[in-house]
């Protein structure tokens, strides 16, 4: 059965514990985004292993390819990809905005084309949380209209609008799922702090076990996404989960952990380690850049993790300018396993009641960068 | 110290023993192929828990990028690439031929353009024993003329003549190089068997450490193949281990260890696995077919092995349809696991003078095939 409890406290941030039915989760937490039913070249076993409760699923990539009812028919999503553990999966919402074709939106739904092979296909928020209970998703949201920024007050209140009336249905439809999942609503409004607030008390009306912040980490400044967090948090339930989409870099979680936020997704660990870039605690690393050609040290000698202790820079240059898989597969082990030590050391500052601390020493850390390591 | 010792035979088949200065590897034995200095989407402690003793290490790929002498100021390839187990390391002909362009080939040498960036780049026999030498190689190969099949016998006499210079050559060159290593011959000769046991006799004339048959496994029908394999065993010393490059599907190593080979590399387990073949004791398995498309088994749920055991066929048919580097790395894993542990059951059955019904058994399960073991 779905749960949240809040433990603990240190100013804003929060340390609590998500209960699910695939097991619980430590909050603040991030989940690394599979796309295609994978974490980009992480096996299960080795996500876990660097720390990782809980994953997020594309409900958009997987109603195309290769759809909800076939992963049902093999026994769920969970099953499907050998991750027993909890599960989110998105609405499919952002990905239909930024991926496909030939959008038509109407108060029913959204009508798209597959990015995949053309086909059309209609998504409405009653198909969304279908397609969500029949992937077995542990967590599921409500389907939303990501809107582009900058976009006109006239254009985010009527998005803000239709996703209200989303919700509500979303609501009503996720009444005939089966129990002890959970269901959260997506505050929207763009930059506009009180058209935020209004999104964010329409979705308390309705009432959702927990409550997501979207539409921001599309490009805005982080001053931007800040202020709309600060907008939104007074309206927020505190018994429930609060759950930023797409964030981001570390800076940005700590900045939004430090405000109350309990939960993160984000493709940058993944995505930018198959690009060359290791997250350190000395900050950001590119091995793609030619100093790094000659260079013997690994990315962190003091690391626990094997992929930043055991291969020389040298080597992961080498591997990212070959575009060999093992490049992908070590960088991305590094970054996974990065984020997780980040969050497993920002909830330990939270129980000690030293998280501003834990903040500066972090970004004092990444500020110095590696030569005072070295 | 090199050495080579054979323990027991059965029949033709040896069971042996090399010892290297980065460790011993028992014989029969199979060289995950290491082209760009990594085995294809696997990491080295798994290629190692999978069975690994030796990798193969492509000299064409690594003189080319990041380059020998790099490899050389890193502490060597072992160090470079984080396996600190025995490596062999080819000598660059085969590729030159294969992946250069404008090739010149003299008695000194060849002189081609790099397939990356079109640099003019000369490889002699010389060169080749130092770039090995720089990467640290347990067993170099010597610089070898490695002619297409069909070809007219004359072109075959005069590669093999060629051959046999750069073997002297080579032989000479490798005095300079650290002691404990090994240098091997390769046979020549194409599909003469004629040809074949002179290149043999002329290179047992000149002695290396161990002999390998190369040229072979470029298209040509298997009988051809083993032909050559029976033309030569008996120029070849007993003391010396035998090579058979580049080679091959399950069933040519059964019938090379018969015939008293020693040791295979090839691309097959790593490339073929990419492109969603997995190998099993039923045979071989295409997941790309769409009749795994819905099939909730595993590969084989007896196998020890969890890419073979913890993963329904319908999620890796959904991998490697949509491109994704998991379902490379597992179908990897899957053929690496599963060509040693053929290696290992191998020895095994030479050990107790059975390998004949190893192999019938062998055989006769990957003609049952799947059907009837579901």
């Amino acid at each position: 059965m779905f749960a949240f409890h809040v433990h603990k406290t240190d100013g804003a941030a929060r340390l609590g514990e998500l209960t699910t039915p695939h097991g619980s989760v430590d909050t603040p937490t991030f989940m690394p985004v599979g796309t295609q039913a994978t974490v980009k070249a992480m096996r299960p076993a080795d996500l876990r292993a660097n720390g990782t409760d809980i994953i997020l699923a594309n409900t958009y990539h997987l109603m195309l390819r290769p759809g909800a009812e076939r992963i049902a028919k093999l026994g769920g999503l969970h099953r499907f990809i050998n991750w027993p553990h909890p599960i989110l999966t998105d609405s499919g919402g952002f990905q239909v905005m930024s991926l496909s074709s030939l959008r038509k939106l109407s108060e029913t739904g959204v009508t798209f084309r597959s990015h995949l092979d053309g086909a059309v296909v209609v998504l409405t928020p009653e198909r969304a949380v279908e397609i969500q209970a029949l992937l077995g998703a542990d967590i599921s949201m409500q389907l939303d209209e990501c809107i582009k920024l900058p976009a006109t007050p006239h254009e985010l209140r009527r998005s803000v609008r239709l996703s209200a009336i989303w919700a509500e249905r979303s609501k009503r439809a996720f009444e005939s799922v089966p129990p002890g999942r959970a269901l959260f609503g997506i505050v929207q409004g763009g930059d506009d702090p009180r058209l935020r607030v209004d999104s964010c008390r329409a979705l308390v009306d309705i009432g959702f076990e927990g409550y997501a912040i979207g539409g921001l980490a599309v490009g805005e400044p982080q001053h931007v996404m800040l202020a709309m967090i600060d907008a939104v948090m007074p309206s927020l339930p505190t018994s429930c989960p609060r759950y930023l989409m797409g964030v981001g870099t570390p800076d940005d979680i700590l900045e939004a952990v430090a405000r109350g936020i309990d939960m993160f997704d984000c493709v940058m660990p993944t995505r930018n380690g198959r690009h060359g870039v290791a997250f350190t605690r000395f900050g950001a690393i590119n091995l793609k850049n030619a100093r790094h050609a000659e260079d013997p040290r690994p990315i962190d000698a003091e690391s626990p993790c094997l992929a930043a202790r055991d291969y020389p820079r040298a080597y992961l240059h080498h591997l990212i300018k070959a575009n060999e898989i093992l490049g992908a597969m070590l960088l991305t082990e590094v970054n996974v396993h990065y984020y997780q030590s980040l969050m497993r050391q920002t909830r330990a500052a939270i129980a000690n009641r030293q998280f501003i601390e834990f903040c500066q020493s972090t970004r004092d850390s990444w500020a110095r960068g590696e030569s005072a390591a070295s």
